[in-house]
């Protein structure tokens, strides 16, 4: 075996069987061995920013890391955006780097750069390999500190000589991973939060972790034997929603409408998040969204067992065995011109049960989540780090780790532009993603920042910088250039019909459909 | 005036007029600032690696610096790769980047990151800025940095509250920054270099600065006049060339081709460049590409006077007043079928005077380079850090600083699907940019590295990753789906006919060659 082989065969030995990637000349020898390692699915992307948010996808949806394959620093770099976001997200992911060859780094070749200072910031855990012999136990290291808990972006810089250098007999797979080491519950902290959530105006705020079923669950029933709101951080990694599942209410996005949500409150319980804070600073506005006077109580975080630690909080508050559900509710298929409204309608109308949603749509898709609430149960994946270009890598990750769901994903157009290459992997993997492109053709949500940070009406140069028409974005020119059917909606009848034929056939599709702009 | 305002003025006053820019909500009040501080100049990009790679291209065009306006450290990181080619060709950039308010920063809000980590690798002078009383002379100290000599990346930190925070009445430019500042001519290190020429096989290398009419004849001549080999580093940033100027030949990509083009010097006199090195690191091949016993000279470089140094050394020499230039030679228009060697003999034909060429043909464009040799004087731009994705942004770049100018885009598939986003720039600022995408439906490069790292013949899983058929990419519905017109040429004749009506009319275009790979 050369090292390539041990690095896929270390990783596949461990469960991490999928690799998104980019390679270039460092990394040909992995590639190489991917005929000689078969148990491991090379899934090719077009620029690494698809590449990394699809791990990042695969890891919400799979529970489990896959890796990506990138070229040397600026290969890194092109795939940190979406790494942010897989950090904020807690995703497991594990990123292999190739370097140039060891003896090779000293020479400044056209390549070189520093890459574990471009690494560090959205890495979680970060190593060079500098031996075959000692390869194997780093790739266990960088799966294992991926695991977490909490999930992070671990990072392995691997240089080239190391892969194609004959490696030691027994350089295989070290040890396997096991089950993440969770810490206990902390009675302390149940009881605190109980005592907190019993003694006045008090909320739970859940994320991370505690948004899968379990943890929403059991935080519905303690929340409810408490008569204390459930809330939610406004940009969840995998809310499970829908009917049958507890109903929470995600905090805004805008700190105006946080603040309404948090008001008056006198405890804060969180489940695996932080204290909510503003999303960007404004003049005279508080960064925290802590209500004075409200005090924060932290029930479980980090390698907490957060799921474990809601369902004893539900114990000592004596709560309901069964929560508060959402009921089933769907909107009518909309009719007449299109715009957010009732393209989210169209949406709630047809979302199928199982779909796992990736929300990018921003100001285009706030009425969706609305609209969907009492859909069969389903996944919403958000922007977690608000690095924009997430949503279609994050759906393409998402559809590799679940082949059998229906992935949707709301792409607002400005940040579709970012990673659009995802299209093309999701043509050649089959993927079966349906993708609705809201086109509004602007970035709407700056021209209401650009009002919000309190700068003067916005004069002709200004909004032209924030406006994405001369020339009109084609999204069906753009996505059967890479391979993907699409179709234009410019009624509400027409993104029913459309939306309902892409759901109904395998595959990937566009819907491109033209709603006005909501600011 | 706020923040924002002395920021982009102080930039104007320096004359920083241009800012190709991805703002975010931390940006918003440099934006409204366009409509106050109206003589700069945006340019929107879809994508940070637009902005900064046409940053670079219009540096290396206009030998002055562009402003890129950044959002936060995702945003940077987005245009890190173009940066490093930037870095690597030298240009001046100064880099704005948007942080959080001063306040809100220990928050940890959702896109906090590491800046300076993330920016330290691609830049030359880094600073974040902390008030609006000495956030000009900040600006002032980032141009003069970025304008050296030599050139670099300058990258500045702004906190959103200063930009919208008042600034004092007398915080406008602190100083005007002057001509660069250059050393003199280092008489000794061109004695050496007259000695070591006149001594034995010998070679000038010329790289960086060296490379603009004055440094190339001025070579040519030191060159002639010494019996020596006139020689160009692999990836110039910006080389004049064509009839009437003198002929340079450009070291290959291949290791192996640059070893015979150096094999044999006793003496190697470098000009504005570094002691060749391979691309990559190959098993059993060395990084140095500098002959055995060879000895090698620094004529000038750094913060030099390049061109002066290269004209002291002609004197030296007693070289002829004129150097011996290229003699005038176009191929005839091809016909039949396309292939690279077609396509470079159409691209000949028809290239404009004073066309600037941005190249990022990779294997499909081997050939142009030499079909070319003999053209009216033109501009040849190359991908200086080996981060692809370069080709679009240069030449978008370029055409901003050179509005009368025709600029050529030599696009390999693979490569322009990294930045591809640029082709909306073109189309909204109505540059004047011919873009031939060679279209060979591979990572032809690769499949050539795979086999010279020494990886057994690729199998079917392997080759999968290097290739870029199923689904084939149709840049004709890209390009028309970002509002540039397009057109596909599958034979010689087509193309040739397209190329120049495409030249001919003003405005962006793309032409569509479908070559076969060559490897």
């Amino acid at each position: 075996m050369n090292g390539a082989q041990v690095l896929i065969s270390t990783l596949t030995g461990l469960g991490v069987d999928t690799c998104f990637m980019n390679p270039g000349t460092s990394e040909m020898q992995f590639v190489a061995a991917l005929d000689t390692v078969t148990d491991m699915r090379g899934v090719l992307a077009l620029f690494e920013g698809v590449a990394t948010g699809a791990a990042d996808g695969y890891a919400r949806v799979a529970g489990r890391p896959a890796a990506v394959l990138l070229h040397l620093g600026p290969g890194l770099a092109n795939g940190l955006a979406n790494l942010h976001n897989a950090r904020r997200a807690h995703s497991p992911v594990v990123a292999v780097v190739g370097d140039h060859a060891l003896a090779h780094q000293r020479f400044d070749a056209p390549l070189q750069s520093d890459i574990a200072s471009l690494a560090r910031p959205m890495s979680g855990w970060l190593r060079a390999a500098t031996s075959t012999t000692t390869l194997a136990a780093d790739v266990t290291d960088a799966v294992r500190a991926a695991c977490g808990p909490p999930g992070q972006v671990a990072t392995l810089a691997v240089p080239a000589d190391l892969t194609w250098s004959p490696a030691p007999a027994d350089a295989g797979p070290v040890a396997a991973v096991g089950a993440p080491v969770t810490h206990g519950v902390d009675a302390g902290a149940v009881d605190e939060a109980a005592k907190a959530l019993r003694s006045g105006r008090a909320a739970v705020l859940i994320g991370g972790r505690a948004t899968d079923p379990r943890g929403l669950r059991a935080a519905a029933r303690a929340a409810a034997a408490a008569d204390a709101k459930l809330l939610c951080e406004t940009f969840p990694a995998n809310l499970h929603r829908g009917a049958g599942l507890p109903a929470v209410e995600r905090l805004g996005y805008l700190a105006e409408f946080a603040e309404v949500q948090l008001q008056g409150l006198e405890h804060l319980v969180l489940a695996d998040t932080q204290a909510p804070v503003s999303f960007f600073a404004y003049p005279g506005r508080p960064s925290s969204l802590v209500p004075a006077g409200c005090q924060v109580h932290q029930l479980a975080g980090g390698a907490d067992d957060v799921a474990g630690a809601l369902e004893a909080l539900a114990e000592v508050l004596g709560a309901a065995a069964e929560p508060p559900v959402q009921p089933t509710a769907r909107p009518e298929r909309p009719s007449g011109p299109l715009d957010a409204q009732r393209a989210a309608a169209a949406i709630a109308a047809l979302l199928p049960e199982g779909a796992i949603v990736s929300d990018e749509g921003n100001t285009s898709g706030l009425f969706v989540a609305g609209a969907t609430a009492g859909c069969p149960p389903h996944q919403w994946l958000c922007l977690t780090g608000g690095a924009i270009g997430q949503g279609l890598p994050l759906a393409t990750g998402a559809a590799v780790a679940a082949p059998d769901a229906k992935v949707l994903c709301l792409q607002a157009d400005g940040s579709a532009m970012y990673t659009l290459q995802a299209l093309w992997t999701q043509a050649r993997e089959g993927l079966d993603v349906t993708t609705v492109v809201f086109n509004n053709r602007s970035y709407a949500i700056l021209a209401m920042e650009l009002d919000r940070v309190g700068a003067e009406p916005p004069g002709p140069r200004a909004k032209r910088m924030l406006d994405l028409s001369d020339p009109d974005l084609d999204f069906v020119s753009l996505a059967r250039g890479m391979g993907v059917a699409a179709t234009r909606a410019t009624t509400a009848d027409e993104l029913t019909a459309q939306l309902q034929k892409a759901l109904a056939e395998p595959g990937p599709a566009v819907v491109e459909a033209m709603v006005g702009r909501l600011f």
